[in-house]
């Protein structure tokens, strides 16, 4: 079926982040590459996850699909940050050795389309196309393979100014949460340690962030105070967090 | 010389806006396609200004060329903000005449990634491989050809987003400015009219906005204070900026 071909100019690579309130996380996937008559590998490294766009397939499908295969989940939040098309993107011996291996012409020009998504680790089952796919820390990461840890950077410095201008936090909690679970949620994703009086000064000022009249239980310290976020007074205040910032 | 091969299916489209104090523009391109034989008009509308990438080039690149093609200028602020690539972008009948006409593929599959740009009009001379290009009104405009429309809507919500969180405004001002010219340009480029009163209490938290010893000369009305844009302070309260937002 003509419908189903590959795309070989246009791909898409999803930054999936895990986070899982000790560390943020990024989802990679093993690139093996062995000698074709002795079986022997020539060398391992990682790559994000991705792939080409079908021909019939929008961009955001594309990255949607990746997801679903990835972790079984629909409705995922992604969000696209930016195109990458260095000329010389692909031009590392270990991308061409690859590029010749599977099949591709190693001078073509590729334009990757790059989506980031942000997870509970928790929540998540992985699968992929019998690749092994894994969580690997952010802070660990040196190098990737093509262009990839470029862009993981990129979409790193994008989420973190997402998570500062909306309330993209919030998936990460359970409904109801307290203070300082937020403040973690904070703390992993911009790679900072915040100061508790500031931070609840500020928090304060979220007429999002409902206090409600419960308070944690099961936990062997004083219970903290559960709130929770209301997206409907998040989108009727918004206009006025934008003007704000004026 | 092979260097200089166009890619076929990679284009870069950039929204130049422009800012004269009274509208919002963007530059668009005239596209008239006649009948090759008798001469006669079959349809003319407007495109924004865009062109292929060259094989050797990169996206930035191939943006700052287009622009320095239409302007003159060199060093402009050029941001990436979204790649398109419906598989239908380029589906509508004038747009597939015009590609038959030009000699390319109907049915590729190109995918275009958008720039945009603010500049203050009067400082633009336009010209562009001999083809009509000119300022048109964002607000006046209500269909452009292939998904051009599309690409300008997405540029003006990126270019209002960036001028609410980025000190982008100030390229537009003289060095030295009064506060009704800075708030002139966050009413146009915003689309709305902001209360004089709340502006002037917002911007006094502007650390960066740096009020001068220096009053407005020949003005029929009392002359107003001029102020100056310090590119320095911004960047050192850059950090405290963004906290403020969490």
């Amino acid at each position: 079926m003509s419908e189903w071909k590959l795309n070989n100019y246009i791909s898409v690579d999803c930054v999936v982040f895990g986070f899982d309130f000790e560390q943020l996380k990024v989802l990679l996937v093993d690139r093996v590459l062995k000698d074709e008559k002795t079986g022997n590998e020539l060398f391992s490294d990682l790559t994000l996850t991705g792939n080409h766009i079908y021909e019939h397939e929008s961009l955001e499908d594309a990255a949607a699909r990746i997801l679903f295969d990835l972790t079984g989940l629909e409705n995922i939040y992604l969000k696209q940050f930016a195109a990458f098309c260095d000329p010389d993107r692909l031009k590392r011996p270990n991308d061409q050795a690859w590029l010749r291996a599977s099949g591709r012409d190693p001078n073509s020009r590729i334009i990757s389309v790059g989506y980031y998504s942000l997870l509970a680790t928790k929540n998540v089952t992985l699968k992929w196309k019998g690749r092994n796919v894994k969580w690997y820390p952010v802070s660990e990461i040196k190098d990737l393979a093509f262009d990839h840890y470029n862009i993981l950077q990129s979409a790193l410095v994008a989420l973190r100014r997402e998570l500062l201008y909306e309330p993209i936090g919030f998936e990460l909690l359970p409904e109801k949460f307290t203070l300082s679970q937020l403040q973690k949620v904070y703390e992993v994703i911009l790679g900072v340690n915040l100061d508790k009086r500031n931070f609840r000064k500020k928090v304060a000022r979220m007429k999002y962030l409902i206090p409600l009249d419960e308070k944690q239980k099961g936990v062997a310290h004083k219970p903290a105070r559960l709130y929770m976020f209301s997206r409907e007074v998040y989108e009727k205040t918004r206009k006025e967090v934008l003007d704000f910032n004026i």
